[in-house]
């Protein structure tokens, strides 16, 4: 797989597997900060030192490729248009300050997307590997293999009180951040989330919207990180946050219960007409689509909609925002009414199961 | 047809014509009021007058079948359920003052509902004429030749100075009420709609909604009537109404041109959003449906929509009115949230072109 369909798919091949809880917990993601022992941080490093950096950590490809069986390919940033990045972005492969700061950033990533390493982010390394469904423990072994590939060769910034050091102290010690992507509209719906976000972050952990930091919870899709990186195993920083995200889980699945039971009827009238508006509209903004492919995700989960298209709301997630829709129109840089036309021109192909017809 | 046939049916066959200006005139009426002469007014008869009454002028249906070549039918309101009298509301063909007071009243029909006399309503005679889209004339000839041949039979309450006498002096002179319904979604969006009512007003003429006096214009339906009876020949105010709802015409015509030319995207989405509400909603307010159903008529007229049902929207009109869906139902008094969905049901299926499936 080349960068351009990478760019250019509709959705990362990772994402298609279902995985544990996948009628909740849309993927899993573990990431490691690390850094070249002797060698500035990215934001104290001029250039030659951080194409020197690229230079080295690039010659890992071949032996990544040979240790997971799965070909890896290197990909500067400034080789990229801006908008081929921020589709990236969108789909979660690398992070907006990547994209945004393309100069002397690159990235090695594997076939399937499902392993991304970002080389002179904040860190010289992050190491990214995502998996569907709630799977830390593998997407942390997955991401555990990659960084002992990559320390064989290279001599990480370690000392023995304060672990891994990282450019931010917030990432020092482990160096491991875990996430869960949830998708959590019942909670939603029964208005409960404030109380799940409150009892996480009491717990150390960090609730936030789909797409990060700041981001808002559109689409009542939230990302549940560990807080603290330090004082900790990797393995109890996951177990940690296992064990939340399994009980905001269960929170979810009753809710859900409770709203089939005590308002089945209200419920499947509203996910009925959403699906009516999101197969129907010619125009719609990315706020409404999110809210609408929700109630749709919703409705299939519960068995209200039937289809064989599990995937749809992972897929019509990415393919309905902004970046991804300007590179789909191929045209020039589309105006705010246009890409809401566009939007509900690729839902209601993509509802009708006609995939490609609005890209004429 | 028997009145349980044309109870139970979607629609009055009469309705399913074009006639002129279909797209926005959606049927013509004319009545007449007329009373036997050296008989009390029905509001001041007692029982026994009004059986002689229903007995006299009763006699007149072979006659009017021989005239007009139709079967005519008598049909005594005492007979029918209130439930089956409240339909026949809903379908236009008698009063509701008619169906509430059902005692001593009757109803003389023509097979496809197109003429319809109520005998002992305000007055013992009124004979009622409907046409799809605008003819005032034809509803006319229609009614007077059903006069005609009444009058050859019994003797109307007639003075010289104030020409036929009724219950009520707003019906003395003619004793004609014309009147037109009118589907005007392109005023109502545009926001013209009062000034249109003003200057009807001004031209003595009466504007209504859907189920006249007093009922609000859900669905963007009014109806215009003349005020007058009395001053003027009948061929006068034909003329003064085919004149005014011709202007009427015109100026919802070229609103529904300016919203073509300005915001044909934004009225697209509307109109389409509005259909796949329809088409998939599980419940639905007779108010809310009256409101979509006016978009996707629009729609329908200005070609957004493509489709060959034409006379979906005055079928749906009726079909989503409460009496006609609790007939539907067949069971005990629907609640009204069983009614809704009821409602959504009906909707849904004859969009989807399956029209009895709602009747399980």
């Amino acid at each position: 797989m080349s960068i351009e369909t990478m760019v250019g798919g509709q959705i990362s091949p990772w994402m298609t597997g279902g995985g544990r809880e996948s009628d909740i917990v849309l993927s899993s993601r573990v990431r490691l900060a690390r850094n070249l022992d002797g060698i500035p941080f990215p934001n104290r490093a001029d250039t030659i030192v951080l194409q020197g950096v690229i230079q080295e950590l690039g010659e890992a490809v071949p032996e990544l490729s040979a240790a997971t069986g799965k070909p890896y390919i290197l990909v500067k940033m400034g080789k990229l248009t801006p908008l081929e990045r921020y589709v990236l972005v969108e789909k979660h492969i690398i992070s907006p300050s990547l994209a945004q700061h393309a100069e002397s950033r690159a990235l090695i990533v594997e076939e399937d997307a499902a392993v991304s390493i970002m080389i002179n982010e904040e860190d010289h390394l992050r190491i990214q590997c995502m998996a569907p469904g709630l799977a830390l423990t593998e997407a942390f072994q997955s991401a555990d293999k990659i960084d002992d590939v990559m320390e064989a060769r290279h001599n990480f910034g370690f000392n023995e009180q304060m672990g891994y050091l990282t450019a931010c102290p917030t990432n020092l010690g482990t160096g491991l951040r875990a996430s869960v992507m949830l998708h959590l509209p019942a909670l939603g719906i029964t208005r409960q989330l404030n109380r799940i976000v409150n009892a996480a972050t009491q717990l150390g952990l960090a609730v936030r919207g789909l797409y990060g930091e700041g981001s808002e919870a559109a689409g009542n899709v939230f990302q549940i990180s560990n807080q603290l990186t330090l004082g900790h195993t990797e393995q109890e920083i996951i177990d940690n946050l296992y064990s939340v995200v399994t009980q905001v889980v269960e929170h979810e699945r009753s809710a859900r219960c409770m709203l089939m039971r005590e308002s089945e009827n209200a419920l499947s009238d509203k996910v009925w007409r959403s699906y009516g508006i999101l197969r129907y509209a010619r125009s719609i903004s990315g706020q409404e689509a999110l809210a609408m492919l929700s109630e749709v995700r919703l409705g299939i989960d519960l068995g209200i909609i039937d289809t064989k298209q599990a995937s749809l709301f992972n897929e019509l997630l990415i393919m309905t925002r902004p970046n991804y829709l300007q590179k789909v129109s191929g045209s020039n840089l589309l105006a705010a009414d246009a890409r809401d036309r566009l939007r509900a021109d690729v839902i209601r192909s993509k509802l009708a199961g006609r995939d490609e017809e609005y890209v004429k």
